[in-house]
C-alpha cells in the first residue's frame, strides 16, 4: 500500500475575486469550501480570515468565527495563517492564536510560521519594473521561537514554511532545539508570476529542496505555489512520498476554467489516485502529522 | 582551449587571526597578500578594510589607503566589500565606493552587492543553541538599485553575491531592468559552519543555482564557502565553465595547514589546471567580466 497523500486546500489567501470568483471571504463561505473540499479529498483547510468586502481581516474574533464555521460544516482539519506581511509584530501576528486557548471548537488544529527571511517584491517583466522594492519579509530565529512558543501554549501545531534552503536548514536546527516537534509538518512555498522571493515550481527546483532534506528527522513535507500551476511540485510530491497543498488562493487556475477550489482539489486527487496514492482523511492526516486531538 | 580560470583570492573578510595567522590586517599587510595571491594564480583580490587590531574599519581613507597598497605591488584586480552586516544604510555602506570618484589609482575595479535578504544567525549544534537571534541580513530591491547606481557613477562594476536562489532571480531581473550589465559577475555564496543563511557547500546545492541561472544572459558565476572547504562548489565550477573564490576570510583550511591566502590559490589553481583549465591573468578576466580599463 503507498503512503497516503495528505491534501491541504489553500482556499483563499488574500486572493481577489477579479481572476476566480470562487474565492471564499466570509466565515460561511470559507466553511461551505471547505467542506466541499473535504468531500473531493482534502484532510486540511489552510485559510485566511477576510473582512465581508475581501479585505485582510486580523480580528481574532473574526478567526475564530471562520473556524467554528468550518467545524460545523466537516471534519476538515484546520490550518490558519498569521497574516504574512500584512501584519507586523510577532504578538499582534499571534493575538488569534493566543484566542483559541481551551475552546476546542474554535482552535485550530495547525498554523504556520515561515522559518525564515526573504524579499517578496514582485518584478513586472512586461514593464521592466518592480511593483514594490522595499518588501523583505523578515522572520528572525526569535520571531519563529516566540510563534512556537504561543502555538505550543494553546495545542496549535506549526506548520513550517520554507521559501528557500535556509528556511529549511533553520527548521532543522529548531527540530534539533526542541522549538519544534517531529514529526514536522514543512511545506516548500514556490513563486512565480513575478514573485521572486522562492524557488520557481520546476521539478528541479523542488528536487534542490529534497537535496538538503535534513536526514533521520520525521518530516512530512508539502508543496504550495504563489500565482503559478502546482503540478511540477505536485508530481514529484506524488513521487517521492510528498505532499500536496493546491488551492485557488494562489492561484487562480485560468487553464482549468477559473475552478471552485474543489475542482482543484478533485484534479489533484485523480492524479494522485492515477499514481496509487489515496487521499488522506481528516484523521488519517491527524494520525501522521502527530496533531493533538 | 578551455576557457580560463578566474580565480578571486577573499583574503580576509573579518576573520580573526586565531584559527589562522595568515589573515592580513593592514593595507600593507593586503597589499603584499594580494601580490602572493596574484603570483599562485589569482586574478582579483577581494578585501574588507582592517583597523590595525583587525577590527572593521569603515573609514573610506582607509579602503582607499588599502586599495593604494595593493596597486604598489601588483596588477592584480580589486574588488572590496560594502560591510555586510556590520555597517547600517546604504549611503553609509557606499562611502567610500562615492570617494573613489576620479581616482583610478585607489578606485576598486569591483564591488559587492548581496542581492536579497535571508538570516544569518550561526547556529550552534554542540550547544543546541543560535549563537544571535535576530540577524537578518536586509537589502531590498531598492538598496541593490542604489548601490548600483553609486558604482555607476564612479565606474565600479559590482559583483552580485547570491546566498538563495531568490538572490539570482532578483539579478535575472535588475539585468532585464537595466540596472546592473551583462556580462554579470555572480557569486554564489555557500555557508557552513552553522551559518545557515546560505546553501550548504555541496555538489547539488551548487547544482541547485545552476539549475536556475537565467538562460540568454551573458552570466560569469564564481562560488565562495563561509566557514567551509570550498572543494565541492569548486569541483562543479571548474567541470562547468564556472570560476572561484577562495581564500583564508572565509575559512582557516585547518585541513591544509593554516595556510596563508596564495597556498590556498595554489591549491586550487593546481586542482584546475589538473582538469585543463588554466588561470587567468588580471587582464583576461578585465576581459571577460568587461571591467571598466
Amino acid at each position: 500500500m503507498s503512503k497516503k497523500l495528505i491534501i491541504m486546500a489553500r482556499v483563499n489567501e488574500y486572493a481577489p475575486r477579479d481572476r476566480n470568483p470562487h474565492i471564499p471571504f466570509t466565515p460561511e463561505e470559507i466553511g461551505e469550501a471547505a467542506a466541499a473540499c473535504r468531500a473531493a479529498g482534502a484532510a486540511i483547510v489552510h485559510f485566511h480570515a477576510r473582512n465581508d468586502d475581501g479585505s485582510p481581516s486580523h480580528d481574532p474574533e473574526r478567526y475564530l468565527a471562520t473556524i467554528r464555521a468550518i467545524r460545523e460544516r466537516s471534519d476538515i482539519l484546520i490550518d490558519c495563517t498569521l497574516g504574512q506581511a500584512t501584519i507586523k509584530g510577532d504578538e499582534a501576528r499571534a493575538a488569534h492564536i493566543a484566542r483559541m486557548k481551551g475552546g476546542p471548537a474554535f482552535r485550530a488544529d495547525l498554523a504556520a510560521i515561515d522559518v525564515g527571511s526573504t524579499n517578496i517584491d514582485v518584478y513586472d517583466a512586461a514593464q521592466k519594473r518592480f511593483t514594490t522594492q522595499d518588501k523583505t519579509y523578515v522572520n528572525n530565529i526569535s520571531t519563529c521561537m516566540y510563534l512556537a512558543k504561543q502555538m505550543d501554549d494553546v495545542g496549535v501545531k506549526p506548520h513550517l514554511t520554507c521559501w528557500t534552503i535556509p528556511f529549511l536548514r533553520a527548521a532543522d536546527a529548531l527540530l534539533d532545539m526542541g522549538v519544534f516537534q517531529e514529526p514536522a509538518y514543512v511545506q516548500f512555498a514556490f513563486c512565480e508570476g513575478g514573485i521572486i522571493g522562492g524557488h520557481p515550481c520546476t521539478i528541479r527546483s523542488t528536487l534542490a529542496f529534497l537535496d538538503v532534506m535534513p536526514a533521520n528527522r520525521r518530516i512530512e513535507w508539502t508543496v504550495t505555489c504563489k500565482e503559478g500551476n502546482l503540478l511540477p511540485a505536485a508530481a514529484v510530491a506524488i513521487e517521492q512520498g510528498g505532499h500536496i497543498s493546491p488551492g485557488i488562493g494562489d492561484y487562480p487556475y485560468p487553464e482549468l476554467g477559473a475552478p471552485t477550489n474543489a475542482a482543484v482539489v478533485d484534479f489533484f486527487a485523480r492524479m494522485a489516485r492515477a499514481y496509487g496514492r489515496e487521499t488522506a482523511t481528516p484523521a488519517e492526516a491527524r494520525a501522521m502529522l502527530n496533531i493533538p486531538g
